[in-house]
């Protein structure tokens, strides 16, 4: 198993890219694949590759190459995918219900239990199968079912508060789509910013410097 | 201005933040702040802050700080913001349709120009004050509005040929919401993959790595 905080967060960000790959191979039948032949298919190198399986205590054969499935179920393990953590969903405004209902959670490691929002005209829908809820219900569901993750898609300026009220109701991680950046402030907190702004705005800065290039 | 390909894309990736802070500071009315108040307010130095806005010369007074606006104007132009590029959305079910609805596009530096699908059920509704065109429309509108970017909210498998179909028509950049890695096999072409399952699997990560760590 994965030994605690001694493997860097960057290898740790190429796993679920290793996961996704090799759930492909899978699907369409192999068995079987090289270091070389995976580093070909991710574009890296088979170095870059035992080096990340390598923090993990290697799987692979020399000569042989890595058993697909086992490889799979590893790297899912590590991950923590078969754990489904409880989660909830705050915010079912057109963003947060997208997610709601594009999501694969159960093979992204997570269990939907709860969506809330706190507008009248949201309360009361369903959502993926679940009912929305009022936020004053939050508590409740929290000490009901534990969640360990919350999925924010609310405007930014309620983010703080309503990051602090899951941290007090036991919320270990956010997957934060709020433009707040919440990574500041929080120990022992896990969180992934998904700013989609900043994103759209490297892609134009990219874009216009490809212009640029164009015209000289 | 910019000098073509001389700034790391660790810098650019880094001025989204800044143009998002630097935004509200003068929402909040602040004219003028130090690198180390802006430094406290974003979780970084203000040697890096310094660093960072020397490779587009500078734009702070030794001992008196930037001006707000002067430099939330400065990133935005060095972003290429106030170009708009024209952009295409193509696919426009649950994420797509909840990307064109949330996405503030004229201040991320795009203006959405029209939206694609292959649904049946899809094509003829609205979606952000656009009608929903067919695929095979894109050609035409291609060529009357030369879109830049393609927002691609489409399935994996269908993802490679319609890549290659936006190039051929002349489109330079991709914000990848498919699960496909764009990147591999382009040249002189930008992406942004956003690959929500990949961050949500980063997450799973560690808030497991958290549970072992109150489990010890």
């Amino acid at each position: 198993m994965a030994k605690k905080s001694t493997i860097s967060i960057s290898v740790i960000k190429r796993l679920p890219r290793y996961h996704r790959y090799l759930g492909d191979m899978l699907k369409s039948g192999t068995r079987r694949i090289s270091s070389r032949e995976l580093a070909h298919i991710m574009s890296l190198t088979a170095s870059q590759i035992r080096q990340d399986l390598n923090c993990f205590g290697g799987f692979g054969q020399q000569g042989y190459g890595y058993n697909v499935e086992y490889l799979y179920n590893e790297i899912s393990n590590i991950l923590g995918i078969p754990n489904r953590l409880p989660a909830v969903l705050i915010g079912a405004g057109n963003l947060g219900k997208a997610i709601a209902r594009q999501m694969d959670f159960g093979n992204t490691g997570f269990q939907l239990i709860g969506v809330f929002d706190q507008s009248p005209d949201i309360v009361g829908k369903e959502v993926s199968g679940l009912t929305v809820k009022e936020m004053s219900e939050l508590d409740k569901i929290c000490k009901e079912k534990q969640p360990k993750v919350a999925i924010l898609c609310i405007p930014k300026e309620a983010t703080p508060a309503v990051a602090d009220k899951c941290i007090e109701l036991g919320i270990m991680g956010f997957w934060n789509f709020t433009q707040y950046d919440l990574a500041q402030g929080y120990d022992n907190i896990a969180v992934e910013n998904v700013h989609l702004s900043d994103s759209l705005m490297t892609l134009c800065y990219q874009v216009n410097d490809l212009m640029k290039d164009g015209e000289e």
